[in-house]
């Protein structure tokens, strides 16, 4: 009998831990800035990229997507960059302001010029042939834990820290995606600065006197060329092409960074749902962004287990061009989050706060995919249609799932919304060969529960419980 | 000069037998029991599953879907199962009732409890504490011979034959659907059974005493979590992860089994009729099925050569959203379908009855990729853009034919919607090298006739007649 | 620390000649005649084809589409053909008239018979069976220089020469369209002439006696059923199926051939403009061509650098059908494209005329991924994301650009539209650790040109007059 090619998912949790030279983990791979080998060239040391590349990682090459975790220091800014994935970043911790620079579409951030206004640094003569132009650019948008923001391919964006905290930020890079006609692995194409430059440090003292290999994407070009098309001086094309920029892809702005900043968070949100109905969107004011972390704003609600809230292309429709969708959770002590499937994506969980026992289950294997602790800072790869549970632990489990699809419907296997309830109960007997009685139970005893529940109460309970709260 | 890489496509019929012990053909590979060892531990063997996967035949491997055909004794029930592919089963013979549980859909097929009625089974005490629940399920469709009903991936699906003859259903498994992300292979996620321990009872014998291999979707899970989520019992919670189930897939159901069960069909089309109009349909309220067999609805019709009958996303929206197609054609005796090409699709010809001479052609062999006979039973893949022809053998032929794609017209080379119709006459005869004469009669002389010719028949008259009958 | 894998894309321009004997460049493969060897058998010799084929150019099969060039002498006839490629043709020089048979359309294009009028050729006696039908055939239009016309994969297509100057045509086969499912190689089905047999003929000549190699759609049917359906002679069938026919799949047509031809080129354009309004077409009247020479239809045009032309899915909706879009642009002497990349498609550029230096920036090389000269008759990828800048010659450049996609949105590094402009001034500054003032420079010096720049002027000026000229 032929045996069924092997699936090449493996059931594995990866971590990427920040920290001194040597404590990198080694399942960890870095990019950018490399954990294991910070050096003085990277001083004053802005930022710390890390990524899990689908290319070390079969589950990932499986979903056919990589995730990076950045660490963005106070005043630091992640460098204008675009790239061939299709990118969706969930801020874990921190906060900043973000752009996109969109094909085509205005600047409509607009400094108010007043008279006799000049920016700063500006010798007075060529001040005059200028003009005193304010300065006006696209869209600068506010970001705060537990909002994710999406970037299409192609799309220049950056991240600025402007808080007082570290900024983390974790983001899958989808290079699955249709818009993606390059190849598998995230390439990332930087505007400024001299990113390779930064990754291997040591090898490039070893070479000193050789030719510095520099990279952005300015640098390949003929100077004259550049020169010409942007109207400036072989000096400036010189740092426009990063030569001697030993800073890497995420720089320290010493003294911070003036631009035309958004309104508050608040007012913003205000602004927005008078402006927009959520279809008058076109491609120039795309929502990108959205907050998950908002407990009222839940699409799960339990008192007593946690909360879940999905972004999908229903409720941020620039999803429905980028074919992704993400799942934020919380489970409170304990709490079970029922058995289910995806339907029509891969789930990369990532873990945000606390730790739980994660269990996933395929069609191929006598045990479990994986049976074990996922805990905060790690990340695993959920397979479409495979089933996944998890329990969370002691201090509880929060997570961000990212997901392959905008249209990625689950289905669960225990609650409300059980695959036992569309299933005559005379056949769920049959099928397990157990009493009609038993079969009720198993499909209606936690019926009033939807996806997650608290752990040890009684199920009767429970569910009169819930009933009572939500009517 | 270079040589142009050679398409993997072979032409090849492939054949699976039903039989007893060691009459399985050695072209056939089988899935579920395996026709050429059934043990005692099958009985009662309420099925067989026959399946031509992929993997192990080139030309499906090319059009990137398997193939299955299944039959299932009177009272069998294909236990509820999902998949990666998305699937398209047709009815060869008998009758079952069918169902397909969506998520997040309401359960629409709910029993009127009367006063004082009760669950069989139900021992008193619980049943007061379950409450005297009637029960409700989400639709059960019937469905008889010359059906054919569309699932899409992830949503789970069973039959159930309440019938007195064999059921027999021939599926295709499509996995290069953009909806699934897992692998090439049909991967089949089961939620009772243990179908993996049925395929292979003998080496479960040799290993006696070894862990049992066990592998419904619960199987994974671990005992606490299931009984938590399910409000059940640890025995039930044994019965629900198959431990000890020999049954395999498809399980026998000894004294039948009760469901709130569908209308008549006609009741049922009928409804249809009446409460749609082919674009009123949610998700939940999806049509999956299409009667292919009535020669009144048959898109080509020719009294003395058969009739062909399409349907599409046209007639079946829920195809548009598979990007699936399929043709069900009835030849009569020597009849010829015309050779034509499929311009968005392959063609998965299965021979439902009789037999044809089947010629297949593309444009690198000298001479045609395959010339031979289909013959009930056999299968065969017809590329796309390769032109195929059948004529009928003595007793006539009958197929059904899936196709990879939902807009899959074709392109006929004879007959009335001939490309020789679109060029001009004066070409034609430059193409070929014959006289303008020669070139209207190749243009024109079966001009009347739609894809279907009747063999040996004079032209001129045949033209005539069927002139006639359009009228 | 682990290496990105490599791109595969490599810059290289690939070239092919037309030529004599032994003239053809060693980088150069072709088909259907073979240039390097043409010979007797091929006399009169119509046409040429080379084809750029992307099994044997890693660029070509990065970008998952081969490039064919096509020369057709005066009344040569390019013999109906269909292919699993979506096609772009672009006429480089001369003109013809070309049709598309779409399946299931009506033949539009009729002749009025007048009484007593006969066909040439036809014996009395089958003229009055056949009756004294008029022709009728599918739409034929006229192409001319700086025309595109759009294939969909499995249309037949033909293109006849009635002008008195050589056609040449230069077609993009996108392969990776997915409409295709045939595999990733141009498979071309003719449906008259032996196309094999005339590529290597030296080859059948060694092999006389041996069985022909003959190789239209038509060739691998049996005759008799050929002779069925077609309602023909034996001797009409072996001409049919090109036994014994030499001349290629480009034939020269001795006398001319007799259409409906359609009207002048002015005359079908305005009657175009009178019939549709570019949303009312059915697949039966797409419109399938557009003239992209006009430069008072450019979409960019500044009087002393040149203009550029684009044609999408938005001026010619079939291409939304198709996936792709071209670009036609003219560089004037010296003049600049100035450095910008595609978000959404690979860029296939064949010079028409003159030649540029062509640079081409990735995130990966130390250099550029090329640098030097695109001549007439070269073509080279530019992958998708990878910069691209262009300056003309002192003959001055002009290219057709296909490109992989419908959506084909380009981000520009200078000018008008530059992704500097969607920056605040103070993020250049520290960006490339310039002054403000130097920010403002690179953000606005050439900030009033949109993407192609004259060379040598002043900026300050250049601007100015750009400005009196949009006002």
């Amino acid at each position: 009998m032929p045996t069924l090619p092997q699936l090449k998912f493996t059931g594995a949790v990866v971590e990427a831990r920040l920290g001194s030279r040597g404590t990198a983990a080694p399942s960890a791979s870095s990019r950018g800035s490399k954990p294991s080998s910070p050096t003085a060239a990277l001083t004053p040391r802005a930022a710390y990229t890390e990524i899990w590349e689908q290319y070390n990682y079969d589950q990932l090459d499986c979903a056919g997507a990589s995730v990076s975790r950045t660490t963005i220091r106070s005043n630091g800014l992640y460098l204008p960059v675009y790239s061939n994935a299709a990118r969706l970043t969930y801020v874990v911790e921190g906060e900043c302001v973000h752009s996109e620079v969109i094909p085509g579409c205005p600047e409509t951030y607009q400094a108010f010029q007043q008279p006799g206004q000049q920016y700063r640094g500006g010798a007075a003569g060529e001040q005059q042939q200028q003009g005193s132009r304010a300065d006006e650019h696209q869209k600068v948008r506010r970001l705060k834990r537990g909002d994710i923001v999406a970037t299409p391919p192609g799309f220049v964006q950056w991240f600025y820290n402007d808080g007082n905290t570290d900024l983390v930020l974790v983001t899958l890079l989808d290079t699955a995606n249709s818009q993606n006609q390059l190849d598998n692995q995230d390439r990332a194409f930087f505007l400024a600065g001299n990113p390779q430059r930064a990754q291997e440090p040591r090898e490039a003292e070893q070479k000193q006197g050789a030719e510095v290999n520099y990279n952005n994407i300015f640098s390949g070009f003929a100077d004259e060329i550049l020169q010409e098309v942007l109207g400036t001086s072989r000096e400036t094309v010189e740092r426009v092409k990063g030569r001697n920029d030993y800073r890497g892809h995420i720089i320290l702005v010493r003294h911070g960074l003036e631009m035309i900043k958004p309104l508050s968070y608040q007012e913003e949100e205000q602004q927005r749902h008078q402006l927009t109905n959520g279809f008058e969107e076109t491609i120039c004011t795309a929502r990108l962004r959205e907050n998950m972390a908002n407990p009222a704003r839940a699409d799960v609600y339990n008192p007593q287990a946690g909360y879940i809230r999905n972004v999908n292309r229903l409720n941020l429709p620039v999803l429905g061009y980028l074919y992704l969708s993400a799942e934020r959770g919380v489970l409170y002590r304990n709490a079970i989050y029922a058995p289910h499937w995806n339907l029509y994506s891969h789930s990369i969980i990532y873990a945000t706060r606390g730790s739980a026992r994660v269990q996933i289950v395929g069609n191929q294997q006598r045990q479990s995919l994986f049976d074990g602790q996922l805990r905060q800072g790690q990340m695993i790869v959920v397979p479409q249609n495979f089933a996944v549970t998890a329990q969370a632990g002691s201090n509880g489990f929060e997570w961000i799932s990212f997901k392959t699809g905008d249209n990625a419907i689950s289905q669960s296997l225990a609650g409300k919304t059980s695959v036992f309830r569309g299933l005559p109960v005379d056949m769920l007997a049959s099928m397990y060969q157990i009493s009609r009685q038993e079969a009720l139970k198993i499909k209606y005893n936690r019926g009033d529960e939807l996806a997650i529940f608290p752990q040890g109460c009684r199920p009767q309970r429970a569910m009169i419980r819930n009933l009572r709260r939500d009517a």
